[in-house]
């Protein structure tokens, strides 16, 4: 395959994930050609205007890409990848941007044997979606997520880490179920717990609209997740529910430590359990502070 | 009592929340005098330093003040008004900045007759604490929570009135036990979701660490309460138990409905439920954007 500096890369989706990446690329001249493929014509339209690709085509003509990007909704990516492997003429690499990665890389070992496809999940992104979101910068500084498959090369992998390199992320390499179970953690979890405290608040407000009213900052962050677009969290959720479950288990049992030593009025014990949640939250904002994203 | 704008004001506490007031209050010269009251000899000359403050007083010469603003955490104000109860002199005022409030309104209700008193509790804040955190515009655009006692008139509501708004917020009056259930929900309830959620992560870090490394922006923000000040969350918490734990209990039922729809597999439900949740939030997040802090 074509070094990644020479590669022609097709975007498939130009959605927040899609439309940063290939802003990025084309503005840093960081590959040869930067293709997009759009479900809607407005959003080609919107990427030529706003140089965010050099073409827009159409998907059978991405797949004479040496590269395809799959950067839709997780189940969207599954089905692109069957209809992949079926495809008369395959791209030499396919690579992903899902956010759940082991049902994708088992749809990608199922590519026929000569295609090199590799799985990859940046960790950014913001609670607004749309190319309308879009950002050239949105990567700098994160972790991206490199998941070999059955159809990985090392080639095919350092491809992959140019890529992530490309566009100011720093390269990590792990395994699906791995990678599954930690963002079950630091990302599913977040997600839900926000949305349920947006849902018990709201259900308050039906009785006292001042909740709402009130609600400030620590709310505000606190809440944020739960505006998340729900077609791309579906398909998480549906796509890591076991992981999910479990780490809402997890969950559930450090709040009713908490709750329960509140419960008894046992301050020392309470007191015990905050201040070491405190001393860990503040290490990992020093960790992240020092460039340790 | 003398009018707010002619007011000598001693500001007892000048952490984050007292140090602000008291800045804002000088720098616009919206009183008379303003005096602080501290623990530490290095907080009243930092104080004195920035300008934050006219003079740095003794708690027995800051009873000479016209109003007293105790700006400490909650259960520190509930020993001071038990002192104050039995104080030879009193100020013409007292109010609080406290963030619960009926145990305060109740010792509030203890002071001797013809002594005024006024709950009140500004809804902002910062996850970081003490004078250096302080910021003259902390309060611009917060609500701020007026909590009449059995020692007000309405002449000592006007007064806290007048305070809130030469702070920059908008006052909005309530009993104090309606306050406590809101602030549970909107408040304390965040920052234990946050505490565990944090608590949940570390645990699992104390496995694989990448949980931390990879931990982006959605985990920061949902997580970014756990660091709150212990001794100030203590305080709240022990002195709102019924409200928070109730409130909990409400959240624990609102976090089982997500995850019993996705644990059966009921993706319409659960398409429902996170689709109702984020059209709250972005409702709530219009109403704030138009100024309805």
């Amino acid at each position: 395959m074509k070094p990644f500096a020479k590669s022609t890369v097709a975007v498939v989706g130009l959605g927040l994930m899609g439309a940063s990446m290939a802003w990025r690329l084309r503005a840093d001249e960081a590959v040869g050609q930067v293709w997009g493929v759009v479900h809607r014509q407005e959003t080609g339209q919107k990427a030529l205007e706003r140089g965010i690709v050099d073409t827009v085509v159409s998907w059978e003509d991405a797949l004479s890409a040496d590269a395809l990007v799959l950067a839709t909704p997780v189940r969207v990516i599954i089905e692109q990848l069957r209809a992949l492997a079926v495809a008369p003429h395959l791209p030499d690499l396919v690579v992903d941007l899902g956010s759940t990665k082991r049902e994708i890389v088992r749809a990608m070992g199922a590519l026929p044997k000569g295609t090199l496809a590799v799985g990859g999940h940046p960790m950014c992104g913001k609670e607004t979606s749309g190319i309308d979101s879009a950002d050239p910068e949105l990567y700098q500084g994160c972790r991206f997520v490199v998941v070999p498959t059955r159809r990985s090369t090392p080639e095919a992998v350092d491809w992959v880490r140019s890529l992530a390199r490309a566009l100011g992320t720093n390269p990590v390499e792990m395994e699906a179920e791995r990678h599954d179970s930690l963002v079950a953690a630091i990302s599913h979890l977040p997600y839900l717990a926000s949305a349920a405290l947006m849902s018990t608040v709201d259900t308050l407000a039906h009785e006292d609209d001042a909740a709402l009213d009130l609600a400030a900052g620590g709310f505000r962050d606190t809440s944020r997740l739960a505006a998340s677009n729900v077609t791309m969290m579906l398909d998480i959720l549906m796509t890591n529910r076991d992981a999910v479950l479990k780490m809402v288990g997890s969950y559930r049992e450090h709040l009713d430590a908490l709750s329960d030593a509140l419960a008894s009025g046992d301050e020392s014990r309470l007191a015990d359990l905050l201040s070491r949640i405190r001393r860990a939250r503040m290490l990992w904002a020093e960790r992240k502070a020092q460039g340790g994203s």
